[in-house]
C-alpha cells in the first residue's frame, strides 16, 4: 500500500466539517467514524426508510455511504482550501445489506494533483457476524476554483 | 436500439407494487413516472435534506434514483413471480445535479434470463434548461428462487 | 443528444494521425473506418490469434478498440496541440465476440476542459447478422502539458 | 481477506490448460507466472509493438491481462467441468503503463455459484522501481451448460 504525506495538518477538522454539511447523511442517519490520512470510515444504523422492496438496504443507500468515504479520504490528502467532487464511481453488490449497521471504508489508492482513485468496502455487522456487502472504485476531482461550485 | 416482447402482460402493475415497497423512495421524495416494456423513469424534486457539502444533490441520491430505474427497467421484461437484486452499478457524474428536479430513466440494453443489462441517464430540469447530469451502466440478476430474498 | 462544437478544423487528420501511431492496432489488424466531430468507428476482422479459450475474441480485444474509438471521439472535439490520456473505463460483454469482424464506435457524451465522458459499442457482423456485444463508459483526460506524456 | 475452499484439487492444472488456450496470450507475449486457489498473476514483458500513442502499454493491453488474471482467479475456485465467462470489467489507470513488464494479479472477492467478484491490480516493473498502473473490479460468471459456449 502506497504511504501518503499528509499535505495539511488541519486534515480531519476540514473533513468533519465538510461531512456536517452533507446534508443527506443527516437524514439517512449516517455517522463519520473515523479520518486517518487517505482513509475515512462512514456508518450507517439500520433503518426501515432506507430499504428497498425485499427489506434490504437499497444499493443507492451503499452507494451514498462508500462514495462519501472515497471522497472524504481523497480530501484528507488534498491542500487547505480545495474541494472535492465525485468523477463516477463502480459498485458491485456482493451480498444483500442486512444487519444492525453498515460499515463504508474509503481508501485513497492513488492522490493525484487533479485526480484521485479510491477503493471502497462496505460490510455489514449483524451480532457478531461480519459480512463483506460492496466493494466500490471511484475517482475524485480536486477542485481549486471554488467558483466553479457556485454556479 | 432492440425491441423486446413483454413477457408479462401485468408488468406495470408489478413495477409500480414494487416500488411503493422500496421505503427509501418514500423518504427521499422520489416518484415512479413512467413505466413502459424495459424502460422506466423516476422523478426526484429537489430538497435540501438530500445534498452535500456543496448544496447539489449528492451523487449516492443520483445513483439511487438511476439504480431503481434501471432495476425496474429490467423487471419490466422478466417472467411474473420473478424478482431483481442489484449485481453491480457505475455511474460518471457530468454535471453538478442542481435544480427544481431530477428525472432519472433506465432502459435495458439486453434482457437475458439470468443477467440483465440496463443503461440509464439523469437529467436536471432547471426552469426551461435540461442538463445531462449522470449516466450509467448496471447489471441486474433475475431471482427465480424467493428462498434467497428472506436469507 | 448534445451538440458540439469542433474547436479545429483539422480534428480528422489529428485523429488519423495519432492512430497511426497506435501499434497495438497493427498488432491486432484494427482500422479507423470513420472519424467524426465527437464519434469514431474503429473495426476489427476475426483473427483466431485474438481469441479467448472458447474461440471468442477475448474481452480485452473487445476493449481495446472500444477504449480507443472512445479516446478519440474525445480528442476529435480538443483543441489543437493536446492529447489523450484513459483514466477509467468499464465495460460489460452483452454476447460472445465472434463473426466476421467486431464494429466499435465511441461517442462524446459530455466534452470538458480537462476530463471527456464518452459511450461507446462494440457489434460483431457475422453475415446479415449483427450481434450487440458489449456497451462502455470511458473517462479521458486533456493533456495540455506534453512534458507529462515524456514522463 | 475471505480464505476460499478448493473445490477442485485439479484446478492448477485446468487454469493453465484454459491459459494456453486463449491464443492472444501468446500474441501478446503473457504468461502465467502464478495460480493459488482465488489468485492467479500474469506476466507482460514490454515490447513496442503492444503501444498506444505515445508509447505507453495500451489501455486495453492493461485490461486484457487484468482481466484474464480475474476470470482465473474465478475458475481456480469453480467445481471441475464449468466454464467462466467475463460479465464486466471496470479499471482505473493510475498511471502511464512503462517499463520492463507489466505484473497483473487477480483475486477473488466473492465466490459465488453463478457470479464470482474479483479485484485485479496491474504494476509495472522498471528496475528496482514498481509502480501501481490500474486497479480494476470484474464480475465472472459461472458456465455449466457447455453448449452456450458453442453458440
Amino acid at each position: 500500500m502506497t504511504e501518503f504525506k499528509e499535505p495539511d495538518p488541519d486534515f480531519a477538522r476540514r473533513v468533519r466539517e465538510s461531512f456536517r454539511r452533507q446534508a443527506i447523511m443527516g437524514l439517512i442517519g449516517a455517522v463519520l467514524t473515523g479520518v486517518e490520512p487517505g482513509e475515512v470510515e462512514i456508518e450507517l444504523p439500520f433503518r426501515p426508510d432506507l430499504t428497498q422492496q425485499h427489506g434490504f438496504l437499497h444499493a443507492g443507500v451503499v452507494t451514498t455511504i462508500v462514495d462519501s468515504a472515497c471522497g472524504y479520504a481523497a480530501l484528507s490528502l488534498m491542500p487547505a482550501d480545495t474541494a472535492v467532487l465525485a468523477v463516477e464511481i463502480k459498485v458491485n453488490f456482493l451480498e444483500p445489506a442486512r444487519g444492525e449497521k453498515l460499515i463504508a471504508r474509503g481508501r485513497v489508492t492513488r492522490s493525484g494533483r487533479t485526480l484521485s482513485t479510491c477503493a471502497g468496502d462496505v460490510h455489514a455487522i449483524d451480532g457478531p457476524a461480519r459480512t463483506h456487502v460492496a466493494t466500490a472504485l471511484s475517482t475524485v476531482m480536486t477542485i481549486t476554483d471554488h467558483a466553479k461550485l457556485r454556479g
